[in-house]
């Protein structure tokens, strides 16, 4: 056995765990289950997420009184229960007279020592923390075998002011961070710079635990890390999956302790067991990353919402062989069905390579043929319909049918429709409302078509072999609600309709600056029009897994009656 | 000609005027208009409502840089064209460096003369105003014919420690407030209350110009009005109609002027022309309020999304009688269409009574049986579903054949879907995704059940005649999916449902405090189970017109995936 650093260190446990919104009891399982494993690796300190305990983001849930007495009962409960190793600190809401904090709790030797309130609200982007949480205005200051250590929760580290460098300031010579952060493309790279910020400014390493999962259109995607006081990783953990990150963390001296720290460990009686240094977690590709975010918030969505199988049309085009694709990474084979309902407009290949794909997945597999229900429609329509000429009111029509079988089947099965609409669709409304987006997730709401494709070449190029066929990908993409449709007949080429989409949608461009960049004045109108004038489909939508900076949902607001024309005399 | 009052006054016009979000010019044209009004009135100052330039909420459109740009291009140029008349207060969001305010312009003379930024931003129930504003810290007097006046923005005057008794303080002799305060029953004796105290605090008489419309989910209710400083009101606006409601206000004398005042019209040459003291507006009943929110909610959205007639699903039952009243209100009888659609589960009685309805009610009618495409539907999916007995999923086929014809009637005429849910099946999720909930605007969405019934005979008492059929309100509700059926197979009573989801939707009681107030706990437990497991649906379903004071939807955000379960060991 090897002697533990002769320098100050202490020994951290991140304990990056899947919680659940509201399972108060599942969460303090999870809690006490990682709070032993953290012992027996003798840890000093073992850090869970934010709102661990009540589940991140809980929403109005948190307004209720009887969940916050409920929470606080589990909360005491949870004290008691923890085993005699090192101090937690837990998430979870603080009932204060008639404020409500987003609090952390110190929990050792069977009771809440401390309690430390989040000082920085996000109210931005999917945040809404000011409508729930007062701000805290204490620094808690824990001494922990005769460190020092600060805490701080998620935005506490983001946010300009944060109270990170008063706790350095003050004596810390460590800053712990309890997060819920959620993930969009790229996120873990710019945590790193932002932590990697806030040590620069304090010199103090940061500690960063992480939630993992997924929570309605959220993924938690973990990564949490530690960083020294020099900026670099000495330890960090894979995103997209639980685990128990236990480092030593090489801490400055200690220059004062603060009157009011609250004394917790003493300093150990002999010498540690020594902990190998986790390998480091090699980062993900931005392909490999945002699947990953796929299959884990379809999977959490699908399970915690006590399901286990799901069934999803196949069409034989690539937004939903792609999202077989994921289904099966999400639940199992076993746990996926594949639908087929073919029309007079469906071409034999696309219907082939359906059922191609369903074969290559192993999934199940079905044919509901939609042609003379369509009909039987149109008969009971004709009184009524006279002899107008056929229009978007008989392509939708079949769209429906899809949806009503598809529902049929969840209704006398238990499956989960997932829907397959991407997010170039979602962003000019070019799907039926209670058709194809009929369903209760919409796995790639948040992927325009362009990335569509990256995607599922990436996901080919990992099984080693064609699981898509070929000809999906070389296919023109097409509705075939109508003969020789294509999608290019109603859209711009996706190229450009995903450039317009990401200048409008997600980086809030207007007509004028679009323009500038070099896109047509007449098409970009023509989108943008169409944008704002799907407000109404989109609300309707199911929820779906946040993958852009900025997706449709809680992360973008806008009203449904809006007469405001971008670019025109308004 | 009779001289106006000797004692200090000023004529104030409050023009409760009817905004659409987005809409800059169509909102400056409007303005400009009540505003020649005011000046033909000879009033001193005319009052308009809070973002009555933008239109209220405009949500995250004011987060675009374009937008705000535009915004503040309108009312350069509004304040141009403004008649020679008195200086008007508009509501306008103003982008000061990287900070955007809720702010009230001072137009007059051809410009820009001060801006007052609200200080207290409400971010509770529907308001998400911190997402956007940072909070003013000016307070702006104006001196107007010798008089000061304070201005407040809304919730200025809500808040326990808003600015107005800081006005009173340093000068002003009456408190102007723009506002753009939503419905919901029972809030404009509420508004009378609030503003009554803010008057007692500071001794000062205040106007009160409130925002009348439909937007999405909401509906200002206009009840503008100016109290005295004794707390009488001394004019007041109808409720639900636009209206220029103008009035000589008594003020105290004048005590001081601050030192920042904004010298506005002098005091005038001669004596001013009468004016009539308008009639005061005889309160709405209960009923009548609520029965007139849903026609102007339910007007505003069909026409200011550009629908001009509106198509619903007539079952012979209350919920659908009534909405087919609100809608014949709302957008005159030759545009609404009934449908009624039936199967052999539907009785004589109640396929007669929706043709009666209809006949009463003067709309255009359809009959389109659905037995024939639901026999379609069930052999094409004989494959599949074997020989498994029938259940829920052939009751809710139902359902989404009668939704997919009423989709198409949609898409082939360009009519708006309503749909004709109550609050009470909308909590406990009684209602088929995709089929009863398909349409563009739920009109009854927060009417519970009971209300339903009180609505309608008030309708009916209003007419003069069974314009709904006393069948309809004698037969026991049924959805008539299955032989027999009634709603009370399913569900509680409605008396004892309503009590149950007032107490857990409205009043956020836990199982606990409902079960004291004296309902079972099973019948208890069981429907907070059916509201928390029913809120997929509700995401998915379309706008309506918030009633209650908890309506579902913005003012009520609970996560989808929720594993808590009240009053269970969690």
């Amino acid at each position: 056995m090897k002697k533990t650093t002769e320098k100050p260190s202490l020994r951290i446990s991140l304990a990056q765990i899947n919680c659940a919104v509201g399972d108060l009891a599942g969460n303090a399982a999870r809690i006490l289950e990682y709070a032993e494993w953290a012992g027996r690796q003798e840890a000093d300190v073992v850090v869970f997420p934010e709102l661990s305990l009540p589940g991140y983001p809980p929403e109005d849930l948190v307004m209720r009184r009887h969940f916050q007495d409920d929470t606080r009962r589990a909360l005491t409960e949870l004290a008691k229960k923890m085993p005699a190793g090192p101090p937690a600190l837990v998430g979870f809401t603080e009932t204060a007279g008639t404020d409500l904090h987003n609090a952390a709790a110190v929990l050792f030797g069977g009771k809440i020592r401390a309690v430390y309130r989040k000082q920085r609200l996000p109210n931005y982007g999917v945040f809404d923390e000011k409508r729930y949480f007062a701000p805290g205005k204490e620094l808690i200051f824990l001494k922990i075998r005769g460190v020092c250590a600060g805490i701080t929760l998620c935005e506490d580290v983001w946010a300009d002011d944060g109270p990170a460098p008063a706790l350095a300031k003050q004596g810390a010579q460590v800053i712990l961070n309890l997060s819920a952060s959620p993930y969009h493309a790229g996120k873990q790279s710019l945590r790193r710079r932002t932590i990697g910020e806030v040590v620069k400014k304090c010199g103090r390493p940061l500690v960063y635990c992480n939630m993992v999962g997924g929570q309605d259109e959220l993924v938690f995607d973990g990564g949490s890390m530690a960083m020294d006081a020099h900026g670099r990783i000495v330890a960090d953990a894979p995103q997209f999956e639980e685990c128990l990150l236990t480092a030593d963390i090489p801490v400055p001296p200690a220059t004062r302790f603060p009157k009011n720290i609250v004394p917790l460990s003493p300093a150990p009686a002999g010498t540690k067991i020594p902990i190998e240094p986790p390998p480091s977690a090699a980062p993900l590709s931005e392909l490999d990353e945002i699947y990953s975010a796929l299959v884990l918030g379809t999977r959490d969505y699908v399970k915690k919402n006590g399901f286990k199988k799901a069934v999803l049309g196949l069409s034989g085009g690539i937004d939903s062989s792609l999202v077989a694709c994921v289904a099966v990474d999400a639940l199992g084979k076993e746990n996926v069905i594949g639908v087929t309902m073919p029309s007079r407009f469906n071409s034999p290949e696309t219907r082939s390579d359906a059922e191609i794909l369903s074969r290559n997945l192993g999934i199940g597999f079905h044919s509901v043929p939609i042609e003379t229900v369509t009909e039987e429609f149109l008969k009971v329509l004709r009184p009524v319909f006279g002899d107008r000429p056929r229009d978007l009111a008989e392509e939708n029509l079949q769209a429906r049918v899809r949806g009503t079988l598809l529902m049929a089947l969840s209704n006398k099965f238990g499956w989960m429709v997932l829907t397959t609409g991407n997010k170039s669709e979602v962003s000019v409304g070019y799907s039926t409302l209670y058709g194809d987006t009929a369903g209760g997730f919409a796995v790639i709401k948040d992927i325009p078509k362009t990335l569509v494709y990256r995607l599922a070449r990436r996901r080919n190029e990992k099984a080693g072999r064609q699981l898509i066929p070929q000809s999906v990908f070389d296919r023109p993409p097409t509705a075939e609600l109508r003969p020789n449709q294509t999608d290019q007949d109603s859209l711009p080429p996706y190229e450009l309709l995903d450039n317009i989409i990401r200048l409008y949608v997600e980086e809030d461009k207007g007509l004028g600056e679009i323009v500038k960049s070099g896109v047509g004045s007449e098409i970009a109108a023509k989108v943008l029009r169409l944008v704002d004038a799907s407000e109404y489909k989109r609300r309707q939508a199911p929820p779906g897994v946040k993958i852009t900076p900025k997706a449709f949902g809680r992360d973008r607001r806008m009203p449904i009656t809006n007469r405001y024309r971008p670019g025109q005399p308004n």
